[in-house]
């Protein structure tokens, strides 16, 4: 076997301290917590189901969101010719290192005429067949969306923040005016920054890229940035506005209302599993994973506490009397009837982040209560069964709440104001954060230049 | 543009008689009901918002059932290393014809040192990656699924039903006994019998397929086959028990509760966007689709009729009071407000195959009530708007029966019973549907060799 991953394919013993070494507990944790793997193939990862049931809850509250604003649907092809994808300059020469090609196909493995590229991402596939469905102005806006995978030639590879393949939708969409294309993008990214701070409890920065942060092919690229326990940033989504080019590449045009010919104006958004891997460093401590509630696949965790089948049988007979409410609820739960010691269930549900935890023992049963314990504070609080499903909605709610004003008030430790050059590289010789200064808008590599200042920027080292 | 379809690209001016030429009906609908295009990338398909609604539709629907019952979803990666997919002789052989192959990849397409396979189905690289996760029989079983897409390289293509990307779910499942492996596989048929005839309205047959026709590397298939209004038959969904062959060839073992090693017992099983195909073909007629309530992604139309602003004004306050009931109640509907006169938008409707029409015109708004028309009996009715979300909740369920009873009659008249050989083949002349006989279950190509019976089989000309 050749192609065998770089990466370790044994099971991690012990997860690495956070304050140790941030990046190695970042890979314990996404492995020990079973949110994914290497898969063997070289870069390309597996996710599994405990990874993947937060990206359901990511992709359900998203896609909520824009077809409630009148976003649709689409399955555009995963193949695309290479004579399609070369046609934005701009957009080539910034994917075409990172494609990965078909070139044979069939029975004795015959050469293809044109090779066809995975898509990297699709504008290239998507202008060529959206121009067929747009005529005039009375077809205008047309709102696309897609959740797939794409894959890119990435060298460097981490888990869920950069990938061969990676999971994510993306969002196109062409109108009739610029102010219409330049108000979705701004629109989008505000739907990320709820998905962000609502869903993920991230608090983020939003903002335009700098020029040379630029998406290919874009006139400008907004994003929302989150801070990571490590004090490094993270992009956890970017809306590009296109203006007329991607238009005007791919012959994209409609009749006006003046029954002109006109070009599209065009954007292109999206979000993608990194947001697992964001969650993951932005709540994460010694002990695992934090997760949000509302992304959480399990929100509470039954810890049943006996010494013998008499005892077993009896916490058994309790449990089975109030769960019920909780799946009525719409609480996901789970009891762990596994042959394990308490200790170590304990020490495995908070390695996986679970908020709540109820341990319940023959005591507790005998007094039609259970002890709650919340992953954050770890506090032990006494909880009647009478009414515990809508005690236990509120706890989560709160638990979402406390997580997301943890996270704001590390963003806040974190975040500087500092004037020169000199300052800002003195700061990130041991610090990490954000530094917001003052931008000319103009210097290619620097920060400050003597010009006046236009812009009010934010600053961090990143993912 | 060497790789261009060699499909037709222009719009659908009316839609072929399904009558004189069911072929070029079908795929004239498919296009001019919106639901799927060709996508000039030769044999691969655009699904477009109207179409992907119904397979979002049986998505949800199946993916709760199987989370009902434990199956958990996971993201396998897209491309598999040649040398996983060389090792189970029979599936090899079965796919290798049909797959494409990335060869090269990066800046300046370098060759890769081993091809990649697009996958045309995942066994073989979730063979390798799940035996990490099978240490003992406390881990079985492992119940998994993914929904992606694949790909084979089709020489012959057809919208939905055969194309060269196709989306679908694919199960694959790992128990400890041959018994629980074998069960599985028939709970998901029975799942696929429930998406079929409950959710599509399509009355299937339920059973397993000859030894030609099994999976290959399979030790039998189970399949659900639909009745079309050709009189052909379609496979809807096939549910494969391997025994240990895939467990053999991939090594996947687990230690028994004897402490034994052991190979593991496999089934994988899947449903694809050819089910969208399906729904057209089995209840469509010369106006266009039939879309089952429980899967349409509009469920009622309402129609405003009127001659001039004032008329329109009183139409639109009239339509404003109630239609909030039905977004409340989740009918899903739509008010057609486009330029176009009644007529052109009754007709529009019809092909795009929405249950149910209101016309609602002023003297409609004088009376408090709409007029109700039914894409099925096309009987106009009166019905006051006063309750109207119950009403038409109750009218959609009874469509979703009248349809299902109709394909329920269609089959029935069209299944027979024949003895030999030579009466099939003259059955099969000039008939179509389906026809029940006895098989030895031995004879490779014919159906009589005057040994003993011992299948009761039922026969069709197929898709």
């Amino acid at each position: 076997m050749k192609q065998v991953a770089e990466e370790q394919q044994d099971f991690v013993k012990d997860v690495t301290k956070m304050s140790d070494d941030f990046d190695r507990w970042y890979t314990d944790v996404v492995r020990k917590a079973e949110l994914a793997d290497w898969s063997g193939v070289r870069g390309m990862m597996v996710v599994r189901p405990y990874g993947w049931a937060m990206w359901e809850a990511i992709t359900r509250a998203f896609d909520d969101m824009i077809k409630e604003s009148g976003h649709e649907n689409w399955a555009f092809p995963l193949l695309i010719p290479r004579e399609y994808l070369m046609k934005e300059a701009e957009h080539i020469e910034g994917f075409a290192p990172e494609v990965a090609w078909v070139t044979r196909a069939g029975g004795n493995m015959e050469e293809l005429e044109e090779p066809l590229a995975v898509r990297p991402t699709s504008e290239t596939i998507i202008g060529p067949l959206i121009k067929r469905y747009i005529q005039s102005h009375r077809d205008l806006p047309k709102l696309t969306n897609q959740w797939n995978s794409v894959v890119r030639w990435e060298m460097r590879s981490r888990l869920f923040l950069r990938s061969r393949e990676f999971w994510w939708q993306e969002g196109h969409t062409f109108h009739a005016s610029a102010q219409e294309a330049i108000d979705e993008a701004a629109m989008i990214l505000d739907y990320y920054r709820s998905i962000a701070e609502d869903w993920l409890a991230v608090p983020v920065l939003a903002g335009r890229k700098s020029p040379a942060e630029t998406f290919p092919g874009a006139v400008h690229t907004l994003t929302v940035e989150g801070l990571m326990r490590d004090g490094l940033a993270l992009q956890m989504g970017t809306s590009h506005y296109f203006g007329q080019n991607f238009a005007r590449a791919y012959d994209i045009s409609f009749s006006n209302k003046e029954n002109d010919r006109e070009l599209v104006y065009s954007t292109s958004w999206g979000i993608s599993t990194r947001l697992v891997g964001a969650l993951v460093m932005a709540h994460g401590d010694d002990s695992g994973l934090i997760v949000p509630p509302r992304v959480a696949p399990v929100q509470v965790v039954v810890v049943p506490i006996f010494r013998d089948d008499q005892g077993r049988e009896k916490v058994e007979r309790f449990v089975k009397e109030w769960t019920p409410q909780l799946k009525a609820a719409g609480i996901r739960h789970r009891v762990d009837w596994r042959d394990e010691r308490p200790g170590d269930k304990y020490a495995h549900w908070e390695l996986k982040g679970v908020p709540i935890r109820l341990n319940v023992g023959g005591r507790d049963a005998d007094a039609g209560q259970v002890e709650m314990v919340d992953r954050l504070t770890r506090q032990k609080v006494g909880v009647p069964v009478e009414g515990i499903a809508r005690r236990l909605a509120q706890e989560l709610d709160d638990f979402q709440k406390k997580l997301y004003e943890r996270a704001a008030k590390f963003q806040q430790d974190n975040s500087y104001e500092l004037g020169t050059l000199d300052e800002v590289i003195a700061h990130y010789r041991d610090k990490g954060g954000f530094v917001w200064t003052q931008w000319c808008g103009e210097s290619g590599n620097c920060l400050v230049c003597n010009r006046p200042a236009k812009y009010r920027v934010a600053l961090a080292k990143a993912y």
